[in-house]
């Protein structure tokens, strides 16, 4: 075995797979087989369709390519399972995914599990570089998708009348006690000079959107140790904050009045806020960072307590000075290429490109983000209206 | 026991009721968990919800006012399994029952054994006349959603790209191979000349708008004694029936503009035409009756074959002379009050009279209505542009 | 001159053609040119529209077959002014009229004159007897869009927040004076033992919708003998009516909860309700019959009162007997074709037929039905939600 | 008069600001007064209502507050043209404005005398500097109206079936002669070594987007200095860039599966391509620059080409070297605010800022710009979906 090197590599990566590939599934194992079903809305998938795609990602990209003999599973299952690559064929239309019954839970393990072996299989047969990064890729793939499973499924709950709880209390796979847990309470700010910085990926593994590490240029700038607390967010609503048509962009404020005045999953009932959570019900939990709220609830907030949004450079070159990661953090930066951005070739030439227009740049990581799935180069984004992810914001403001 | 009759009427009566309730629940045998949640359009409702909505029903219309000591199985699923009961109180949204995973079907069937032991309970307990009644009317009402589940399932899976059989053959619960069994041919008409003659429902069981029995007048006409054919109605696909706006009605030219042309479930495929059954995916039966069409394609295949649908007082008037019960047969009325029409009263006064808009009669029933429910005062509705049902036509004409 | 007669009923042919065509324009007199562009909703139609509508109608029924040496004033027009004939090609959808500021008014006034002059002179030049019985349906239908131009100009003015007059007072076209004027309060019903009645055209000119005559069984029932006033419309109102899902059709109901809770034009303000009248708003006059209510409305209302609505068999039968034709009448028949119904030939075959399903009859005439086009057999028909028609209802009853 | 200064600047600012006004009707003179009416998509608002609204925009933010004594025209004008200013109260729905068919247009030409004489007097009566820098502005704001009134205009004469030429040949106002005249052709690139650069505005009149001038950092780059002709943008289509999934954005895909695969107002007959322009329908002229295409389709063009789009800070440091002004050039980037961005403060808040999200920056200016309006430091911007604009794109690349 010479390309992917030593025995030791072998085993490390084989357990890095089967690890990832496990916990999929140990998220899934408190619901019942009704809950792997639904798609409430089109952006939240049935958990029973993230287990075929992270599935369906590794027989498209790497056993199609690198495992000759691979025989895949089932005929269909490309077109059932396939999210958004062109490349790859038609497929079942995204907010479609709700309507399929089959194939079930247990025929889908069935599918995981026969991927599982030829990918083993592939690992202990000295595969190509190129195999090597592809099955990295699919890893991470995974542990992306292992993040919207959890939200997913906190979703699919929560629209339920009955509003069951995921978990009662942390197990092995979920420490759902810290979903809501107190942050440090702290006004400290941290300042920066700014100038020309250096931000992006240039070494390990990375995504291709956090490439080519590159200056930019930076006024001084300041950013909060702390991120927005639920206490601090309450202040917000109850100083009219939802009614206020300056404090909004003009897209936000459409928004806004169309929709209840507070984060998701919030319900003002009996005299007091309460919030569903992966356990269920409870009161709101004031000292939590805030989250739960999209781009402009985001930019509202920051508008009224008159700071503003980070930009993704600022947020990069400070973030070694203060803690982050239980929160996706919305920066001021549309999602756009780098300077010198070229797309990974291939299949995966479709990952991250071609999403780069409508939509805004998060930063730092979330409760729901797998360990060791983070690191500070890394560029999250969704559309400026969503906020079923673990959303959060960290103030900044401009210094003289 | 005086007021409900003997142990004799107790024992028919508890036996009536428990068979119609295990029927429900053998019509889903052959699903799998997953396959009892998806909704994939607003008329096609999850088999968890048709099982937890006739329950609610004896709930709601038997127990809350006959068994004074019922406890409610919970106090959410009223919320959740009223269909559309606006004296019931505030409901989940028809179009959002497939976003819910919870309660599963194993709850369910869990509420539907406590509302069983609860009407068994009752029935031995010398109840009303009018709790009878009611007892009945839930029955019938079960019973109408037993054909609706048959469908649905149908639907539920013949949209999934796996399309999966629901039975490979015949069980005790659901004779599958007749779903498309030939028909006797027979081109024969039969005469009537019409006149004074009366219709609608005088004894026994009958649903309110099958009430009361009256005169109505007919000019001379004829019905043919045997259902169009798969066979007639590919003549009037090859003619290019589908793409001719002179045989349509307004309203059924856009919709035959935005559809496929061919009835639902038919698939054109390696030089032929197949079909979706409930034993997968099969060519035409050419000799069986035409089904899954919808009003604008019945009309627009009568004024293409010279004929016209007949009214609902020409089929009841003469529906002794020929057989019928394989498909629900599309009339030219419109579904509208009887003279002298009173709704049932109480809850279930919202029971068929305020559905009197915009929907087309069906008469006879189908190879889905389960034994029993049938008679050919029986007054079926839907809107014009469905056709899940198992719909079909008989020809009429007019004669001198 | 053979087929079409004497010179005399040449005259008397030119003089009604020619004063209908004029009596279109002179209803447009009060307008800016600017009002006859905007379609603010889908039902009504530019008078713009209006006037090139009547015109191609002539051109493409009467003198595209019967006027060899007729030039069409613009290849164009047919697709800019056909309505709905498919026969006729293809036409701007119905939706996009609004779009449209070219052809001018002043264009359209010299497609106007064209078309007359080709008109009159095929009436002198001893047409056929077909060519005159398609002149005549032009006029009729000219007359059936002079309703629908005072009622969209209605519409028009209304939705405008300056809300404009259309004319202070009374001319010698319309008399708006009498729009809301009171009717002489009778609560007087009219009994009929029913039976076997006739109904439907036998001679002079009739649409094909209201043809054959035919015998039809009618149960005993009685009509009041006035209409329903604001004011009793007004107690329906206070009295939560439109609150009230018991009172309401299921499809009424979803549309109540999105609708005001008023008659269209109402709007309550300083205490009162006022309503816009083609002389502006003014306060809603208490003793005029009530208007703009649809069927859903009309349904509700007689369900309050413990009425229901004739059926359209019941309303001809009497008509002898009551006064009629300020309110269209809704009555409780779906628009179905008679026993025996040919639709008209040739180009007019779709002028009726194709609309019999989901529209509602109504029965009578109104404040903006053109004298001399009223006839008690006439069927007019929209959908049950529509009502900016001058629509209103007569209360029927059943009786022993 | 001390403030505004001297006689002459008084002379100066009434001369300019009556010659802007007079050149917004001018540009309506070739329309007949129907055309003044429609607003075939929300994005195209009717010649009337720009006419009005940039009268209100004096009335609103100049007069109310600087002239005690001016009289409101009409008191409801506020509400019929107020565009999108939160702190102005209730206006008209933006899709709405087509409905509306009063104010005539006679009427709101008085409405702009009126507004003018108040201006007029008010620049005679020793303004404020403050209520100088207001009109200033509204000379600005009715300028950028004029870009719309053309464009808005030529997309109702476009979508009208019988494409009615705005104009046959030039006159004072309008040169349609240059709309799509030839660019001298020319392949030349020109280079730049980035670095910090500065951009942005800092004297005379700018917008509050363009300003603070601020620093930020390039990579070496090169734009081209001719813009893509029709004939390259031929070479795509024909080489099937409309049916290449590699080249697209992903929501651009989508876009492009739903429309014609050309350029807005492009149609292809007769076995050639021709477009609408202000002259009529010609064919297409292959030696002028693209023009009406979204971001989407300039984004795909150079994916294809192998170019890029620019970023606005590029485009704005080269902007001297490069001939600019016949269409507004798409970048990448995305509409943020500069560093250090502070809206202008009272009614005017409103006027960029709350439109930084979704939308793309566009640089230089067009055929429809008015003379006088255009600077390098410009910031323009729309959704990246729309192309009634006359839009073009300069290639730009990365360079060692």
């Amino acid at each position: 075995m010479t390309e992917a090197g030593s025995d030791d590599r072998v085993a490390k990566l084989t357990q890095r797979f089967l690890a990832t590939r496990l916990h999929s599934v140990e998220l899934c194992r408190p619901l019942a087989n009704e809950d792997y079903v639904p798609q409430p809305i089109a952006d939240v998938s049935p958990p029973k369709w993230h287990l075929g795609h992270t599935s369906w990602f590794f027989e498209a990209v790497v056993l199609s390519a690198h495992a000759s003999s691979h025989r895949p599973f089932h005929p269909q299952f490309g077109f059932l399972f396939n999210s958004y690559y062109e490349s790859q064929g038609e497929r079942v239309m995204r907010h479609k995914r709700g309507d399929l019954s089959r194939p079930t839970v247990a025929e889908i393990l069935s599918y995981r599990e026969h991927v599982n072996r030829a990918i083993v299989e592939l690992i202990s047969n000295a595969p190509s570089s190129e195999a090597v990064a592809l099955i990295e890729l699919g890893i991470e793939h995974e542990q992306q998708h292992q993040e919207l499973l959890l939200t997913d499924i906190k979703y699919i709950l929560a629209v339920n009348p009955l509003q069951p709880a995921y978990l009662a209390s942390s197990n092995a796979t979920v420490d759902v006690d810290s979903e809501f847990a107190h942050q440090a309470a702290t006004g400290q700010w941290l300042s920066s000079d700014g100038g020309l910085v250096q931000i992006g990926a240039e070494i390990d593994f990375s995504f291709d959107n956090e490439r080519p590490r590159h200056r930019t240029w930076l006024e001084p700038f300041a950013l909060r140790a702390s991120l927005v607390t639920q206490r601090e967010y309450l202040e917000f609503i109850d100083d009219g904050g939802y009614k206020n048509a300056n404090l909004w962009l003009s897209e936000g404020w459409d928004w806004a009045n169309q929709n209840n005045h507070a984060p998701l999953y919030w319900l003002y009932s009996d005299g007091q806020w309460q919030q569903y959570t992966l356990q269920g019900v409870k009161p709101v939990a004031v000292d939590a960072p805030i989250t739960h709220i999209n781009f402009f609830e985001a930019a509202a907030f920051c508008q009224w307590a008159g700071w503003r949004l980070p930009r993704e450079a600022e947020w990069e070159s400070l973030a070694s000075r203060f803690t982050w990661g239980r929160r996706w953090e919305w920066t001021q930066s549309a999602y756009a290429p780098y300077p010198g951005f070229v797309p990974s070739g291939g299949v995966v030439a479709e990952y991250n490109g071609k999403f780069m227009v409508n939509q805004m740049v998060l930063r730092g990581a979330s409760f729901a983000t797998p360990a060791g799935h983070s690191r500070a180069t890394y560029r999250n984004f969704f559309h400026p209206q969503l906020r079923w992810q673990y959303t959060g914001l960290r103030p900044a403001k401009d210094i003289a």
